[in-house]
């Protein structure tokens, strides 16, 4: 009989949300008179429309698609020359960072990207990723092979970097030798984000240590704070260390049109100790995504690129501040009520402590039940989230205020 | 310093395609005269625009996109509903054939799938590949060290189903026990469908081995003649053991939009040797697909539902029936000029023996010196490809018809 990946066979199942949708319906069916009192800040998706330019640019490209003349076939692998050029002239060198237009590569999605990337490297590499974790660097690793067996809440061939209130959520670099560090920052799920010095420890770690930074910066266009940085290759010789993974859907709305991109410098030559070779990791990934990935749609790559336009960031930098204030909205009315929080500043995301030493979990049902307002338990992203919550300012304005007042009329005892 | 994966660098670039592009290019230098008349008739790649009725769909999605009511986002991993509803309806249930909605997964295209499917099973199951072969079925396995060493034009651990002039370029059964066999029918490269009694031949094969057949059905569409299946599930106990593979590429002129679906179904359930589970093969494929790839844009997955209405099939099946003239087209001129052709009756590849014992490559030159027509080298698909050479009819109609009058009246001598 056919052998299954038995990789792929220790891979839980997401019992974060769907253990989240079981509770919230059983509270529907024991409460059906308050159902449409329900106020979800649990997912991280968006709610506001694209960028009207964007809109107009996608009609104009499906218009084209339409005639002899303007039709387009397959796209370029590593995505078409007009969106590159945005990217570097639009993202990068306003931050004071060049990049080269074959470094760049676009793609569906960062979850696909931060998934996929670690299939250029050896099954016994050793990784290191927060705790708590956005859950696709773990799982796409434990379908790699690279996990060992999960104990205790972790698994046992991955390092985890603790994040905890005492440093802030911002963890430590490893106390031992690891060759692919993880970094989200601005972080899903606290919110907090890497100052420049936090960062460089990690980009200084790497050159020492000859390992690699994989750097999500999804939620990057939230930063208000001057000291955070934009990209991870502000940071002096990151770019001999680091790959970028940036997208569109958090900025722009695009979290159903599907686009994203990632940074893979040419200066990162591995000297691999196995087959003795120097490889450019830029040219393995190309290789990578023309054997498995077919490019993105002509459509979906105009859209995206008109992001870049005057008008298009005149309209995202709307978006990003109607966002950022439901954070400080959901965060004052935490805050005055006495509850300690993080990020929400620099983030969609507000991770609040759990008041009276309440689980995650029992700070769920207790939201659910007393104020009717869904978040995610903190446990959920790793043992350090335990006795934390996580609210995400997605919502409308309407939603967020009243989820506000009703923080802010109730009294949290026991 | 971190170990890069070894299977990845097995890989060999794709010389079939760079080679194409420098003989191109070194031509165009050499006789700066005649570039205007080269005529490509070598990739796979579709030229007619989209069905009228799919660009409004995907304009009307483009503007749902623009208002708060009906902003989507985050699509479902397996894709909507609407979409899974017409594939299921329109595609498969006027075959005869009964799929389950569940059984549906929508992606971003056949190569992205038919490269990831392997993910789901463990490093040393036995894989047979025809040869000439669609390369990526054969890449994606050694990418994931399936493949053993490459040995006079062939990896040593993959099985290699001889398609010969002798067996009309359909591949008998293997004679030795393998997991999983990739078929493309009707076929890429050969142009050739497998018939009712040739594929049932693999499904029993597949049936009595504890097999799996991952069936790509890209070219369904292009299927003229009655005795060619459109679906691997027309024959008898097929979805025990099949997985399907189709694409809204070649049918409707996706390969800039990217949207394609596969079929896992339920009745698949693997007893797996190591672990002694019992695995549904639809759940895990569900769960690989959760976890590293976020759904399709919802302007696309409505442009491909818009496919399937009765003015989508009406464009859609006059855009095929322009193909197949252009196979028909250019078959007849290679016939009457005396070559010995496959293929272009039910798939848009033309698949021609070379004159006079010619090598592919040879040819190559030769058509591109002499006619300044450009094809794709057999040999590039496979050893059993040597001495082939394969044109499309996804050019325009004009070019089309310029290449044929050239082949009409060109004296193929030595």
């Amino acid at each position: 009989m056919i052998k299954l990946n038995q990789n792929h066979l220790k891979l839980r199942s997401n019992y974060l949300f769907a253990t989240i949708n079981q509770k919230i319906n059983e509270f529907k069916k024991n409460h059906p008179d308050v159902v449409d009192q329900i106020i979800k800040l649990g997912i991280g998706d968006v709610t506001r429309p694209l960028p009207r330019v964007c809109i107009e640019a996608m009609i104009k490209a499906s218009e084209e698609m339409s005639h002899t003349e303007t039709f387009r076939g397959y796209p370029d692998y590593e995505g078409d020359s007009y969106l590159i050029d945005a990217i570097v002239n639009k993202d990068y060198l306003p931050k004071g960072v060049n990049i080269d237009r074959s470094e760049v590569f676009v793609s569906d999605g960062a979850k696909s990207d931060t998934a996929n990337f670690q299939e250029l490297f050896d099954t016994d590499v050793k990784i290191a990723v927060s705790d708590p974790v956005y859950p696709v660097y773990v799982d796409s690793n434990v379908m790699a092979g690279r996990s060992g067996e999960f104990k205790d809440g972790r698994w046992t061939n991955i390092t985890y970097l603790d994040a905890t209130e005492q440093n802030g959520f911002i963890p430590k670099v490893p106390d031992e030798k690891v060759d692919i560090m993880y970094i989200c920052s601005p972080n899903n799920p606290t919110g907090q984000a890497f100052s420049r010095s936090q960062l460089k420890a990690f980009v200084d770690y790497a050159i020492e240590n000859n390992s690699l930074i994989f750097f999500d910066a999804a939620y990057e266009a939230y930063i208000t704070e001057p000291d955070i940085p934009h990209s991870i290759y502000e940071i002096p010789g990151a770019k001999k260390v680091s790959i970028e993974f940036k997208s569109f859907s958090k900025t722009a709305g695009f979290t159903g049109v599907r686009c994203s991109y990632c940074i893979v410098p040419k200066d990162i030559v591995i000297k691999d100790p196995i087959s003795k070779e120097e490889v450019s990791l830029n040219k393995l990934w190309y290789r990578r995504q023309a054997t498995k990935f077919n490019g993105v749609s002509y459509i979906t790559q105009r859209g995206a690129e008109a992001t870049f336009s005057d008008q298009g960031q005149t309209e995202i930098k709307q978006i990003i501040r109607y966002y950022l204030d439901n954070a400080s909205i959901i965060k004052s009315a935490l805050n005055n009520v006495g509850f300690t929080t993080f990020g929400g500043i620099n983030s969609p995301y507000v991770w609040v402590k759990t008041p009276n030493g309440m689980l995650s979990w029992q700070f769920f049902d207790y939201m659910l039940e007393k104020l009717h307002i869904v978040g995610t338990p903190g446990v959920g992203f790793g043992k350090c989230g335990e006795g934390y919550f996580r609210f995400t300012a997605f919502s409308s304005r309407e939603n967020t205020e009243k989820a506000s007042n009703r923080i802010a009329n109730h009294k949290f005892g026991n």
